[in-house]
């Protein structure tokens, strides 16, 4: 299941964001890369060591976790550490799938939180590739695509601008993005229950179908 | 899930069954059992190649499928032939767990539709055994018991009288009982409220749940 | 996993069905809907008792199982009975899942091959709606929609001309998506390997991981 | 599966227990229920921030965890913290199934451990509803049902009297149900034929089967 | 789990069948191989459309189905049809993986039943390739090789002689080689019990654990 | 999948080791037994409370998981503390089934480390048993023998000398020896693809079949 999250920022905190990133020093992007992605991997990241970047990965982190569709949507268990990338005119990333364990973590779920406007850069899309064809990316500076980490994807070449993003991955409690979909489409449908009719008892046959569904999948 | 379901048949056609099995012939039980059940099962059962008897098991097995609450919460794929049991004063069937594949078939859920009525016999309780204690039960003539073929239990010694039943066992399109459970909690959810609001779309998204869960664990 | 599959049938092909599918009788496509996609299926379908129907139906049938895409994509065990629908100006099938069970059989892929020329009617288009937004398909006469059956989906209201296709689903020896692209993409790679590079001790690896990973996921 | 066991505490040691928590402060039971319970939960609970009660707490989950009947069952890895809740007479809480998740830990099983004698009490029954009917459970001071917290349940409004009990969840190393009976006869029946005639070739196939069953279900 | 079957058949019966299989006409056994196989398969088969060739698969795998270990270690739902190979000096097949699919059946175990003395031939011995090293067999006429058939394997060059072999796949209720093994310990374990103690109430436990294990993991 | 894996350590490594081995205390081996096992354990450990052993454990462990092999068969999340275990004359471990959690962590594949020269000592060889018979192993100091810790083995009574050993197991990221076969061909087919074609698209597929794979059985 992908899913465009939007205003995760405003346009003012994705400002004020920016202007923070500016201050950071950025390194090679192929540090955190594995042997096969550093091939193809040809941008910059914001250096891991730095304390102001800790204080603001953890800011981000927050924000994305208290957003209620992400939640929803993904059943986060936790974060891995987040990526502050920036490409200039030039930079791409080729087409490359994510390691499955980072730091011991499983990644179910990848996303892209887009830091800059998109009119203020050419090119940059995240493509994402299947076999029925490519879908583009380029949202607005605050919003987010989230998307299954099982996908082939790239990153087009930067032409002009500068294309800045918060990158991450999640481990979802939930394997699957099948049961995951489910889950989501169950919780949406009780809570607009609950909403027209209350604690009836068709809510709480479908509280327990949920419940019972998440038991059955989690991997706490 | 266990689950009682009444009037399978009404009294009358209760009765005109047991008329009729009577003209049946019967034979030693044992005949059908497994090596380890054999040890235990003392009772009677009609003559499986009677053509009377094969007319009289098909028009059970069909008022069985036609019944709601039977597809429901067992969504069965096909049942194995029926049998006509039959108790007298000193027979019972002792303590033993039903084969997990008869003909070829797995056994995912077990029944009892009584026969006769249960003031007409003394004794001859089904018990369903487990470490929580035992459950007994003893229907009225036409109603059935459905319970999941995983339990150890015991038809206990009738005193006076004589108890019939037909037993059966049905392969489920889902083989685990607890995702049979949320399968029926679901669907009856989804039936509630399409009776109450009609084609909505929360509707629609459990129509999505209920399919695809069926998708997820349907064994066809 | 969605595929569009071109040229299962070649535009004469294609335009000799429709001349075939112009002299049979069609009913109202209700009559084959479940009790809830019945709210909202507005077309018509080619009598299914009709005779010349079933040829038509095997000799599509019979193409699509030889489609060396197809099969590589959808592993199918079997197809459905095919059905041919009409829609004229003003007729549509409105938002609804698929049921999981057809027949007795599941329902794992679905597919829509278009036999009318697109350019020939207005409207029509086959919609498939996730959370990450819509995706529109009106293909060319002859080329085939491929798409799990776990999707919701509608087919959008003709405005003029008439559509035609044949639809079906899908029995897959694979029941999850994400596994029968696993298999999909490791096939292709074994092929491209030994048509580069014959049948190396590498061939041999991807040839026993992709036959060991068919016998732990096939539900044959 | 469900299980009674007896005296986890003796009369005594109960009777020590209730004396230790009425010097607690209790509070509002809603602050720890999901949003969906509170609408239900109407009782009281001991105030988590007290230190008293977190030595308390330690000691009864130190004594279940030892329970072997418990251990043998449940086969637990963690269990949630304890609540000691109390129902005075009017409280009640309604039907509910009990969130999947608690503190990132899945809730696979919950028990209840009796603290007020039955008899000093009228109401306050834990009642499990299931398709099949409901079950009643009002055990001696110091005994413990144990139950799968998939089933929908709720405490009968206490009429006359004060109701005490320990409640909490485990996480245990085997997820369903079915998985954690069948470890639960295999090892019964491994240590009866280990009694009986020591460590022959059968009981290394046994402890072969209930390792390897282990190893195949366990979630660690 | 590997598997040695000892006296399927014995000298006399072994001797009959080569003395049966002389008359029957041989073809090239590329016939029945897939496209990969093909290329390092070298050898020979009797031709299926032979009648004589029917009755006597029919006979082989007769036997084969009523032996009891291979019933207990396998659990077969089916067997391929059966081949009859030879080998003449030279002949030999190379590393291979046996196609997971054959005929819509899911090939889970192969079997190799030797026709020939091994003295009455050099090389000829069927090797099963894993990490660990090589493992041959080579056994008596009348005995049988049972192996996943998710091993590589080859069969040496014949040097001087001729092997003989009757070579099958089954499709197995039980998919995985892991849940086989534990059934079949536990229902080694189980015979014994009963044979040594009777129908105790351990046996009960462990005839209810092996059913249920069966239920869990069949595909029947 | 069992391997044997060459040069863990190299000959001077290995009497380095065993020179610091022999300043050790020893105790009874059956102080880390189940109860099961220590009916059969019959060795001697190093003591556990030695800080010079926790280093020396913590060298070793270090060199196992740095084994490229080690790492590619096993896809270890973690070990187990080593032990160190001696078998003097007459020292021997009958028949057992290694526990399937230690200390709260799932043992999946176990492993012994040989440190003595095989010509040192007689008897002393490790058999692993299975249906199809048994294998020894005993092998030079400083190699490995990996093997799923599903199977019942023993180490044969010492003759001459002294065998000296460490043991350890592995909680691997994927729980199934049919699942880590399968990653580890895949893994070795991609290499050799990158190694002598590059990162070509067959390479992008290979490694997003073997991340997904990886995503899907993982346990972390």
């Amino acid at each position: 299941m992908m899913l465009c999250i939007g205003d995760v920022f405003d346009k003012q905190e994705a400002a004020a964001i920016r202007r923070e990133v500016e201050s950071l020093d950025f390194v090679d992007g192929r540090v955190t890369a594995g042997w096969a992605a550093r091939l193809v991997k040809d941008n910059e990241q914001a250096d891991a060591d730095n304390n102001q970047l800790k204080a603001l990965r953890a800011r981000i982190a927050e924000r994305i976790l208290e957003n209620e569709l992400f939640h929803a949507a993904v059943r986060p268990k936790a974060l891995t550490p987040l990526m502050i990338s920036r490409y200039k005119p030039g930079k791409q990333y080729g087409t490359h799938i994510d390691d499955a364990l980072m730091g011991g973590l499983r990644t179910d779920v990848s996303f892209t939180l887009f830091l800059a406007e998109p009119e203020s850069y050419e090119g940059g899309a995240l493509v994402v590739e299947s076999a029925a064809g490519e879908q583009e990316f380029k949202l607005a500076a605050g919003s987010m695509i989230v998307y299954p980490s099982t996908a082939l994807h790239r990153v087009e070449a930067v032409a002009k601008g500068e294309r800045l993003a918060a990158v991450g991955w999640a481990r979802s409690f939930i394997r699957g993005s099948e049961q995951r979909e489910i889950l989501f489409d169950l919780e949406n449908a009780r809570r607009d229950i609950f909403d027209l009719h209350g604690k009836t008892p068709v809510f709480d046959l479908l509280s327990k179908c949920s419940a019972n569904l998440l038991r059955m999948w989690a991997n706490d």
